[in-house]
C-alpha cells in the first residue's frame, strides 16, 4: 500500500479516489480486464479498502456509473410479478425513472456518456452484464443473455428518441401511451416465439 | 458574390466549399433555420451555383451527410409493395445496407456522428424530416409523422446494439433471423393498432 499521496485510509477522499480510478480503468481497459487490485493500486490504497467501501466489483462498477439511482434496486422493484406482464412492468418501471424530473437530467447525461465510442467496452462487458442481464434473471425469463439484448435494443432507441433527441410525438407522450406502444414489443422479446437464437 | 478566396465558379472546390459551409451551418443552426442563400454566402459563391450543384435544400442536406449511399434512393427500392409486408421489407432493406462490408464502416461513422449531442437539432429537424418521414409516405402508411418515430426508435436501437456496441447474439446474427425478430415489431408500428397518438 502506498501512502505517497498523503491520503489516510478511511478519509472521505479515499472513497472518491477509488471511484476515480475505477472510472478511469473501466473505461480504458473494459470491465472484464479490470481487477479490484489494479483499481486499489491506481488509487494508492489497500485493496481491503475497496472491499470495505464498495463490496465487490459489480457494486464498484455501478457506483462508478454515477447514476442518481442504483438501477439494480429499481429493477428489483418491478421485476417481481408474473412473467406474462413483465413487458408492461419493465416499460412502466423504466419510465418511472426516466420521466422523473429530478432524475432525468442525470439519466440523460449518463445515456450520452454511454453512447460515446470510448464507452463501448464498458457497455458490452460491464453495463449489460452487471445491470441488464440480471434483470432478465429477476424477471424469470428463459435465456436472458440472448433475449435481453433485444429488449435493450428497443429501450435504448426509445431513450434516444424520447429523451435525447426529443422527437415528437414520443417526447411529450403520456407514459400510459408509451407503455401501450412498447410493452407488447418488450413482452415478445422477453417471452415470445422467436427464431432459435445462436 | 465574393471571389475573395480566388475560387472560380464551377471549379471542383466550389462544390467542396458549398458542402463544407452546408455542414457547418446545418450543424450550428439546424436544418430549418439554414437557408441556401446563407450557405452560398458562407461559401463565397453565388446562390445559383448551390442550385446548380445540389438542386434543393433537401438534396444538399443529404449530400452534406456524406453517406456512402443516398438513403432516399435505397428506401425507394424497398418501399414499393404491399403495406402488409412493409415491416419485413424495411428491416431487410436496412440490413442490406448495414451488413454490406463496403458500406458498413462509413454507416457506423455516420451513426456515431448522429448521436453526438451537437447533432440533435440536425436529426430532429433535418434527418428525420428529409429522410425518415418520407419513407413512411413511400411505404403508404397512415400518419407517417406519428408512426415513423416509433420505427426509428427500434431501428436506431438495433443499429446501436448490432453495429456500434456489437453485442451478441445480435452482432453476428444472420440477417434472416434479425428480420424474423424485428419485422413484426416494425410492422405493428407502421400499420398496427396503437393508442391514439397526440
Amino acid at each position: 500500500m502506498t501512502t505517497s499521496r498523503g491520503r489516510r485510509p478511511g478519509s472521505p477522499d479515499t472513497r472518491a479516489a477509488i471511484l476515480e480510478s475505477a472510472r478511469t480503468l473501466f473505461a480504458a481497459r473494459g470491465f472484464a480486464a479490470t481487477s479490484l487490485r489494479s483499481i486499489a493500486s491506481a488509487a494508492g490504497v489497500d485493496p481491503a479498502l475497496v472491499h470495505h467501501y464498495f463490496g465487490g466489483k459489480d457494486d464498484l462498477f455501478v457506483a462508478a456509473l454515477s447514476l442518481p439511482i442504483d438501477p439494480r434496486a429499481v429493477f428489483a422493484q418491478f421485476a417481481a410479478g408474473e412473467v406474462e406482464d413483465a413487458g408492461e412492468r419493465l416499460v412502466r418501471g423504466f419510465l418511472s425513472v426516466w420521466d422523473d424530473p429530478e432524475l432525468q437530467p442525470s439519466m440523460v447525461g449518463f445515456a450520452r456518456g454511454l453512447i460515446e465510442p470510448s464507452a463501448t467496452e464498458m457497455i458490452r462487458h460491464g453495463f449489460l452484464r452487471v445491470v441488464i442481464w440480471p434483470l432478465g434473471d429477476a424477471l424469470g425469463i428463459d435465456e436472458p443473455g440472448r433475449r435481453m439484448p433485444l429488449v435493450a435494443s428497443q429501450m435504448i432507441g426509445l431513450v434516444m428518441l424520447r429523451y435525447l433527441i426529443a422527437v415528437e410525438p414520443l417526447a411529450s407522450m403520456p407514459p400510459d401511451d408509451v407503455v401501450a406502444i412498447y410493452a407488447p414489443t418488450i413482452q415478445r422479446y422477453l417471452t415470445g416465439d422467436l427464431p432459435p437464437l445462436p
